[in-house]
């Protein structure tokens, strides 16, 4: 069988990818599969691999699978495996580690103080630091996941309880993470300082509900509640006893602002606001920034409709679908030799000639990361009779990689990181390109503009700046350095 | 491995299905894999099982597998067991017969005129008497496939060529077929007389193409020359040599006018036009016969996209996407029992509360069939706080069964084939409902109305008017009645 | 899962093959978990694929698999599958045609009479000529089994009564067959006039059972009846009711000797006698034919035990275990590449060297084919420090193959077949070589010696006098002669 | 597929089980190749799972599966993904520890000092003490198996050498170990103090080889060197160095008797001695110590015929295969429910009814454990006519536990740990029953009788006296005391 990603083989696909989605809830009768369907419908932040741990008042229970939810939890056996009140679990897209089973989430290790499992959304940028400390110390890891570091640090911690052990960790621990926790006692829910990867909770009848989106609420019919804010702990006993900490006190929060862009589904609630309101204005703030004297408004499927619904409507240029997009992606194929060169990118997208033939168009995509698909894709609207091609994209460039949990190509392979908007223009073969400011972003998701001194959001993708130090990152540089080697800015 | 049908589980489908979807390549060097790749873009016709029958100039070579294309057909070395320059292949969704191996297409046999392959398309409606026939005489059958049928009466006619032979078996054939055949002489395409299933031929260098829809043209680059025509054979040899026939002269065509609906891909010409501006047509005579004092215009994603993107736009509401899909629907899930009743629906649709809130809202679908998806879709968008929900549908009401390759529910439970107009509204709890006109849906694609005395189409499944006989149902009819037993209307 | 045969990968086997065992049972509420736990006991009969097919009074089922009983009927679920009082399966090494699984039997097929299961063991020698002509009257065959012959001539027979339409079949047919036969009216059970392949009868309770020998009965706990004499057809009723026929009138018999030799087990009865006393009897006759001064008896394991025990016995010499053999042989290893030249056989075999380290030893083994694992045995030997080593075969030189359900290699590549016994002994490199003397093979059996008029058992792989015609293979030594090819004796 | 040892299943096997088998070679350039072969060769000490890792001077390589060594290790594939000149592996058959893959040896850790594997023969008899200490400093473990123990000792040794490292570790240790460890300096060999589990040493050209077993070293070409001695430490670097190490002084050896009996193949030198010899030699004890008025020596295939011989040579009585043994004994069936009551073991064992037949029968068997087996085999000798059944057995009665490595039932299962001779006899109904004496096996493996003050050999099944403290087993029994549970004497 084939375990790839169907979305990242070919050209058909070239998009930053989240690298996972986490799900918990405490306090229902069928837990693991509460779990399952929560974890199906987060399906889009990793489809590498998924694990559920369940608890049940005496044990816990674990069952991972290579592939999608819907290939390890859809049957009745599978579910029975997993049985007791609390559940949680992980899709994975790959993230630090390699592609083993034993690198599949929620890790699970006997402590002293009985079980404990995590499931953890994020990279921790100190990870490789911390792992030789332990290691010298006599600690032996089972996987090479960044996420049993965690583990570790809480295993040798001296502090006496369950949550001063894990803030004692945390505190050691550096980068981006929403960690859902399960213990004998409970349920714990965590976010970094900064709040970078998203976690929400929520409630269904007595139980509590914890998951990196509001889609993995409605699909249980559960209630959302709130989100965990940024350095906030929530404890969930048995009982149904909530307990908010903040072990980190105040700092200002930086959430990622691409789960705006693309990461999340345009049905979910993130950061408060609605994201599909926040792609659509995106396209509407573009349609201002960077109009265009064209006949119609196409999106790239999926991912370019909300954008360019709001670009159509801004502008009033009509809004037709002149790409038409399969459901059946699949993974990479045979190609037979003499046909037309795209025959990937065909797979996944097909022109709808009639629409698009003797037209000017404007093509609206989310965001460009390497390009490749992009010059594809205006190439195919040629092919197709478009007279003229003029795309518009809805973010800024994406010119740096991404250390939070985010699958990025080195800054060499990024079309933003070697190019300035001319040689991308060239590069792609469009009769004009534009990207939405960053500013018009930040006006997008309501706010008057970023704040220079203080940004609201993690934007170091489009700006470099990074929130948090990226120790592993620099010690790398600096052996390669020493080495004469030469560095790669971004990898 | 996924063997059934990822829109068929649960209530997240409630549609009628085409039954397959066929292709032919001669001529070319890697005719397989251009065949696995023209197969991949006709899935949406057959998801259930697949297969490719190639030949090398002196063997036949065949591989099935359940599932899609893509799960059986991306390695390199299934191709490899497929060697020579004509492939023909088969998509299934599941047609008269059970679902054993047996069963899946291309069938072939080794007839004393040498080997012999068949690819089809549709339903033979007297295949039963047929059978019957051939089994008295000593002809073991080794499938449940109709098709069989037809390769039995080649084998058995007393015709000197191969095209005679096949034109003495067809002539005993009623129902309907598309058919790519494959002998060592060469490759055939025949339509039935009415050419109710469609077929369209291509060219992609010297190699010459057969599918049924032009989508699977495009995927591999090649050229959409034309239909094959209704009652037509066309005979294409190795050397490239092209023959067309019309074995059953001259009569007036019917094809599926459901293919314009909901069958073919909108990127596909079917009939000539194209399906995309047909669907966007009958958005616009709905808009123009059934109006509605709204705020949004909402699709059923994603058959529903065009009609209500001609909706839209004849009517001035905006466009709006107040439901998301999910890309991974997959299959039946475990459900957590005290979840909202509608977590099935919503593996595949969530409601986008942020833009139904409060809103009064048309919704647009394609088709209804039994209504339970309908029915949920009403309560999801009632539940996101919508205030009004009109329910407009993009072709008439579907009272009647198809005997001729689609997968219809008994007449008893089609919403239209037991209820009136005013009883589906309030199945459904749509503030309002409307169906498109007969005459509006034949104006949608460029006629001035239905023919009555000689329909343009075959629209069986809206209007009860089979344009073949049904021997086979007829006969179970007799026998049932012989049995005193109730007989089903349309089973 | 190990779909090929343990015994004959690497050198670790240079046997001949019994290609099939058969079993039904009819009156048993458990019939199918009868039938697997006999063809279990059958196994050493066909190793490569099982089918069963039972019969619940209204329909056939059938189960396939590839490999051994115990991988595919061990699970309730397998055997829950097969309802019925009626039950009748196949073991099948190899045989007439290709490996695929439409080939394992029993075949089955839907005739107009109603339903027609057969399970098949031995080899049709004419079967070819009958598919010529079958095909060329239209009929459609769906294995490249011999077997399937049969069903397409009772198809397609004159004959009212089932009974008659088998006879007319068989009459055209020339070979070796035991055939278990199911239909809607009961079980038949037939051999070929010669009897040359084996079939017993026997009783558990009210039920009555077949078996290709008496070791599945005991394995079930029935109680052996007697033999199905050659040319005898017996039938039986869901009542209970046996009937026999004979409609091929009264033959001399000539059942395989070989099956005395080394196809059937040790503790089976064939032909009225236990086969481990004919195989001791071999052994004496061979101590008294070539006697030998040694100091051990070893026997090459575990076939040539019970002769060895015979000629230890008659000889006085004492019986040792001086080769060890594996209970795990499995399939073909990779070798490393600087290990001594043996590691094939000695996965199977090892010497206990601190027995034959210095000693003059006798190898029993029951028969020689290519001689290459012999000439492994002898090296053995010597490399395990024994200072003579004497090979005595239990049987007489093996240079004819067999046309009668046996695996055997060609002519060129039987040891026998292209050397005399000097050659033979330089090949194997043995201080001496002897076989028993066809006579003496006889007298084991109980007999006075070989009738040469009328031989009393069918010995062609050790005399080259087949008691039936070979049309297929004149045929094609016909067509090879036109094309003034080089014919191959035996292939 | 069915993971069980085919040799447990049902009532066919009743026997004690060696529980491993290891495997290490290092300087050969097809390392993993030769061990795939070697473990093979002692597949008959584990057959539950597999596992090789090897070496290539940078990385390590694992590979494991459930099943035999040919389910794993048979394809050029799996071998490639072993490279390297040093390989170790282990064959398993529970031990220890639950069943999962996670257990399955060699263990492999990244230390600070490296990487570092290990296989395990044996039981750590207080290893459930030591993991409370280690996990209560904060060790995480990521298996069940006693072996991970020593792993973590090794970690968290101060001790700067790796030798010092695992010495420092194994002074921790009680119990009986035979191990193969790998770092990236080379392999080692360490038998525990007492020698209890059996390892050996031998060359393969410049490549050095330990196994469990001289059949081992057989298999590959491998030329037997000597035992590794008890309380020994080998050590052998990349350039062929080898460095003997005795870090426990000396102490009394005491290897298991039961490799004698029953464990080790007939084949192979243990403690310098035949173990088919000792084995004939115990049957010529038991022939002198318990004659018999009888006509045959039958034995129990396989294990119980070294002993028959020699019972039969010593008593002039001639041997015969009363009973006949399956090759394919596979898994449990499902059991036709009216059959015969021993339908189980029948399927391993048949009664050669000819040949026992009105006869006075001794029965020889290796041991009994349970007596489940014995009592139907002595029914089916009577059902298959047999006078009179004599048992004689080639070991004492066992009655104790085994805590070495060894899988025994509690001692309230054993026959004779709940039964004197007279009632053990009565309940496998024989005519007489009768058991070598203790002093009679001490001299068939060379000695003059059993040292009570320092027994040569650990004989805790047959005596109850134990070699070492069972330090897990006197706390279990602690604990259960205080909660006023009955103990169980052995479990």
């Amino acid at each position: 069988m084939n375990f790839t990603n169907p979305f990242l083989n070919g050209d058909g696909d070239d998009k930053l990818h989240e690298e996972c989605g986490v799900f918990g809830i405490i306090g229902a009768p069928d837990a693991a599969a509460a779990c399952a369907l929560g974890l199906h419908a987060l399906q889009h932040r990793g489809q590498e691999a998924v694990g559920i741990t369940s608890f049940d008042g005496a044990e816990f229970y674990t069952r991972r699978g290579l592939g999608h939810v819907a290939d390890n939890f859809s049957s009745a056996e599978s579910i029975a495996e997993l049985p007791g009140h609390m559940a949680g679990g992980h899709v994975r897209y790959s993230t630090t580690g390699g592609s083993g089973m034993r690198n599949v989430q929620p890790l699970y290790a006997d402590l002293a103080s009985g079980g404990f499992a995590v499931a953890h959304n994020g990279n921790i940028s100190n990870a490789m630091r911390l792992k030789q400390e332990l290691v010298s110390k006599g600690a032996i890891f089972q996987s090479t996941s960044d996420t049993e570091v965690i583990i570790h640090l809480v295993a040798t911690s001296r502090y006496p309880t369950m949550l001063d052990k894990l803030t004692d960790a945390l505190r050691m621990v550096e980068g981006a993470y929403a960690l859902v926790v399960m213990t004998p006692r409970g349920m714990a829910a965590c976010r970094d300082p900064m709040g970078i990867r998203p976690l929400v909770m929520g409630r269904l009848g007595d139980a509590v509900v914890f998951a990196s989106e509001t889609v993995a609420l409605d699909v249980i019919g559960a209630e959302f509640t709130r989100q965990v804010d940024p350095g906030e702990f929530v404890e969930v006993d048995f009982d149904g006893t909530i307990r908010s900490h903040r072990p980190f006190g105040d700092t200002p929060a930086r959430p990622c602002i691409f789960e705006h862009v693309y990461f999340s589904r345009p049905d979910s609630i993130f950061n408060k606001r609605s994201v599909y309101e926040s792609r659509k204005n995106i396209g509407m703030e573009l349609a201002r920034e960077m109009p265009c004297d064209a006949d119609l408004v196409v999106p790239v499927p999926d991912s370019g409709v909300p954008a360019a619904i709001g670009y159509a409507q801004e502008s009033g240029l009509p809004f037709e679908l002149g790409i038409i997009r399969s459901h059946y992606v699949g993974r990479t194929f045979i190609q037979p030799s003499d046909s037309a060169r795209h025959a990937g990118v065909k797979r996944k997208h097909n022109a709808n000639r009639k629409i698009v033939e003797g037209k000017r168009i404007v093509l609206i995509d989310d965001s460009i990361v390497r390009g490749t698909t992009s010059l594809k894709i205006v190439q195919m609207m040629r092919d197709a009779g478009a007279k003229e091609v003029h795309f518009r994209v809805a973010s800024p460039p994406t010119g740096h990689g991404c250390y939070y949990g985010v699958d990025t190509p080195e800054r060499s392979k990024l079309l933003a990181g070697r190019m300035d908007l001319a040689a991308m223009r060239e590069f792609i073969q469009a009769d004009s390109l534009a990207f939405v400011s960053i500013d018009g972003l930040y006006r997008a998701v309501g706010l008057a503009g970023r704040d220079k001194a203080c940004p609201q959001y993690c934007d170091a993708c489009f700006t470099g700046e990074y929130p948090t130090p990226l120790t592993d990152l620099a010690n790398r540089k600096d052996r390669e350095a020493q080495l004469s080697l030469p560095v790669n800015e971004d990898a």
